[in-house]
C-alpha cells in the first residue's frame, strides 16, 4: 500500500490469491492443452433455451425489480419440488434459499455456523473454495483423507474418539472436486448418524450429482439427517453466468442466512432466477439436456482415463470416470507433480499439482485433470504430451 | 433453534431484520398507498432495450461462463471511461471493480478497511444498508448530523479535534437516502482535505447522482482526493435485477476486494454485466432514457412536496425535490411519527418513521417519503390521507 493511503484491515495480511487461480493465468497460451481448469464446457450450455427464457422473463417488468433475499418465490417452489423427490420427503419452501452460486452459500454459512476458533472437518484433498471460506472465518481446520469410497469415516471416528467436537463437517459427496470419488451409501448413513450423535452440522456440497455417467449418484447425505445442509447449483448443468446456487437447510438456518444476505448484497437477480426456474421446471427438456451433457462428458472422461492408463500403465493409479468433471491421478512411481509442471507446460499441457488441494496429507505425487472442455482426440494428445514430459523428467 | 439441531454462531444473537423490511411486509395491502418503499419504478425500466441486449449477449457463449472476479473486462472499460469524465482524470480499469449491487461493495469494503473496533463515522439519519454492514463488521459507529448542505463538517471537525480517528467516513453525497439533501461543493472539498490530513478513507455512496431534476449534481467527493472510494450502481438508472454495482477505488483496494470476492461468490454474472455494458455504452440512448426517468421522478417529487406544503403549511419542514427518490419531512408541530403510523395505515398511507434511520439523533418527529412509484394524483391522495391521520391524532 502506498504510504499516502490510509491502512487496510490487518486481517488481509495473510490472505492470498489461490495457487490454482495464479496457475490458470499461466495456462491461457493458445498452444497449450489445459486440463488445469475447472470450467464446464460453454459449447454445451443451452444458449437458445436460455434466450427463450430471458425473453419470457422480460415480458414481466417485475423481473427487473429487486427480489426477496431468500430468492424469487417460484424458483424456490421449483427447487422444493425437485428436492422433495431427491430427499424422499416434502421439502417446504422455507427450507430453500437461493444464493449467488453455491460459493455464496458456503460464505454465508461460515458466518452462520462458525464462531471464531470452531473446528471444521474437511476432506483431504479439499475443495479449495470451501477451505478459503473456512479459513477466512477463523475456523480451526482438520482434514480427513479420501479413499475410493469418499471421506474415510474411520479417520473421522478417531478424531471424535480423541475428543474433537467439530461444528461443521464439509463433504463433496458426489464425484469429488478434486478427488473424483463418491461417498458410498453406507458411509452417507454413518456420517449422518455421527452428526446426530455428536451434534455437528454437515455441509454437503453437491454441484456434480446430476453429472453421473453410468449410474445415478446415491441418495444425498441429506436424506439421512436434518443436520445436513445441502448445496447445489445451476452452474454445472445450465450455465455459471446465471449465478444461481441453492441451499436446502432447516428453516432456522435459512432465516439466519437471510439476515446476513441482506447485508451482503440484498438479494439475487429476479431475471436470472426466473430463467433458471423456467429451465428447471421444463422437466422433459431438462432431462434431455442433462442427458446430452452426461453423454459428452462421459465420453471425454473415459477417453482421458483410457489414455492415462494406456500411456502410464501401473506407474499411475487413476480414479474411474464415474461422473463430474475431474480425474485424480496418483503416481505410483514417485513422480513429483510440482517438479513435472514446468516440463509439462513446455510440452504443451497443464494440470493442477495435487498439493494445491492438500490440507495435511502429502499429495506431491498426485494431480487433478479436468476433462470437460476438450474432445477425446485432444485429451489423447494432452496425455501424450504429459507422457513426453514425464519421460524427460525421468531421464534427468 | 430446535434442541435437536447443532447450535448457530453466537454472533447471530444480536442480529435482527431491519425495522424497515418488517414495515414493508405490512404495506403490501392493495388499498394502501405506500410512500414507505425505496424502489425505483419498474414501469420506467428499459425492458425492451434490455431484451435486445440480452439477445446480443447470448449470441456469445462465453457470456454463459464464469467471469473474472473484478468484473467482465468490457464493462470495466465502459465504467472507466464514464468515471474518467466524472472525476476529471484518466481512470484505469484497475481502479474499477464490479460488484453484485453496491451493497456488496459496502460489505466487502467493511472487511477490507475495518479492523474490529475501528471507528466509522456515518451520517445521521443514516443509510441503513451501510449501518447494518458496519455493525456486522464490529465497528464502533459515530454519527454526524445532516443539514441542508449535507454532512455537518463542523461536527466532524469536533470529533477529530477531540482525538477521534476514524478509519472510514461514509457519506451518501447526492440526494441522500433518507435525508434528501446533497453535500455542497465546498464541503466536498473540505471533507476530502480532512481525509488526507487525518488519514481516513471516505466511502462515497452515490446511487442517485444521475437522478437530478433541475441541475446536475456537483462533482463527486472522489474528484478531490484519492482517499475516496466511490460506489454507484445500475439499479436506479437501469434495473435492480441486473445486480450490477461498481466501485472506483485505488488499485490496492480493488486487489484486496478481489481476494474477498473470490471467497464470497467467485464472480458476478457475465450475462447481466454484458447487458449493463451494452446499455451504458449506448450513450445517446442512455441520455434520453435517464432524461425521461428524471422528468417523471421530478414531476412526482414536486407534486409530493407541493402537496405536503399545501396540506401541512408551517407545521412541517420538507426537503426540496432536487433529485433522487426521497423527501424528508420534519414536523415542526411535534408530531410523533411512530405514534402517527397506525393512524396513517388505517387511513391508507404508509411511510417510514424517522427513527428507523436514527443513529444518535432523535428523529421522532421526522419521516421519509418515497415518491418514485406513484403518479402525481396518487401522491396527492396519499398526502390527503396523511393529513387526515394527522388531524385524528391531533384531536386525541
Amino acid at each position: 500500500m502506498s504510504a499516502n493511503f490510509p491502512p487496510l484491515a490487518r486481517r488481509l495480511d495473510g490472505l492470498q490469491s489461490s495457487a490454482i487461480r495464479d496457475l490458470l493465468k499461466l495456462t491461457s497460451r493458445a498452444d497449450l492443452i489445459s486440463l488445469a481448469g475447472g470450467l464446464p464446457d460453454a459449447e454445451l450450455m443451452p444458449r437458445d433455451r436460455i434466450a427463450v427464457a430471458a425473453d419470457a422473463a422480460l415480458s414481466d417488468r417485475s423481473r427487473l425489480q429487486y427480489t426477496e433475499s431468500p430468492g424469487w418465490g417460484p424458483l424456490r417452489e421449483v427447487l422444493a419440488a425437485r428436492e422433495s423427490g431427491r430427499l424422499g420427503r416434502g421439502v417446504p419452501v422455507e427450507e430453500i434459499f437461493v444464493t449467488h452460486g453455491s460459493q455464496q452459500a458456503l460464505s454465508l454459512l461460515s458466518e452462520v455456523l462458525l464462531d471464531p476458533g470452531a473446528l471444521v472437518v474437511v476432506e483431504d484433498p479439499a475443495y479449495v473454495g470451501a477451505l478459503q471460506v473456512f479459513r477466512a472465518a477463523g475456523a480451526r481446520i482438520t482434514a480427513v483423507p479420501l479413499d475410493a469410497d469418499g471421506m474415510r469415516l474411520d479417520a473421522l471416528r478417531e478424531l471424535l474418539a480423541a475428543g474433537e467436537r467439530p461444528a461443521v463437517v464439509h463433504t463433496v459427496s458426489n464425484f469429488h472436486n478434486p478427488g473424483g470419488v463418491t461417498l458410498s451409501p453406507e458411509r452417507r448413513r454413518e456420517l449422518a448418524n455421527l452428526a446426530e450423535q455428536y451434534g455437528f452440522w454437515i455441509i454437503e456440497g453437491d454441484p456434480y450429482g446430476e453429472l453421473w455417467f453410468d449410474r445415478p449418484a446415491p441418495a444425498p447425505v441429506a436424506a439421512y439427517s436434518p443436520n445436513v445442509i445441502r448445496l447445489s447449483s445451476a452452474s454445472k448443468i445450465l450455465a455459471p453466468s446465471l449465478r444461481v446456487g441453492w441451499m436446502i437447510a432447516p428453516a432456522q438456518v435459512c432465516r439466519a442466512v437471510e439476515l446476513l444476505k441482506q447485508g451482503a448484497d440484498l438479494c439475487g437477480s429476479a431475471l436470472t432466477q426466473q430463467i433458471t426456474a423456467d429451465l428447471l421446471a421444463d422437466t422433459d427438456w431438462l432431462a434431455a439436456h442433462v442427458d446430452s451433457v452426461r453423454q459428452v462428458y462421459g465420453d471425454r472422461a473415459r477417453a482421458l482415463v483410457d489414455a492415462v492408463r494406456a500411456r502410464f500403465g501401473d506407474r499411475v493409479i487413476s480414479t474411474d470416470a464415474a461422473g463430474g468433471m475431474f480425474v485424480w491421478v496418483d503416481f505410483a512411481d514417485g513422480t513429483d507433480t510440482q517438479a513435472l509442471l514446468p516440463q509439462a507446460l513446455d510440452a504443451g499441457v497443464a494440470y493442477v499439482p495435487g498439493n494445491a488441494f492438500a490440507v495435511s496429507t502429502d499429495y506431491t505425487r498426485s494431480m487433478r485433470l479436468c476433462f470437460t472442455t476438450s474432445d477425446a482426440a485432444t485429451l489423447g494428445e494432452a496425455v501424450d504430451r504429459l507422457s513426453e514430459a514425464h519421460a524427460a523428467v525421468a531421464r534427468v
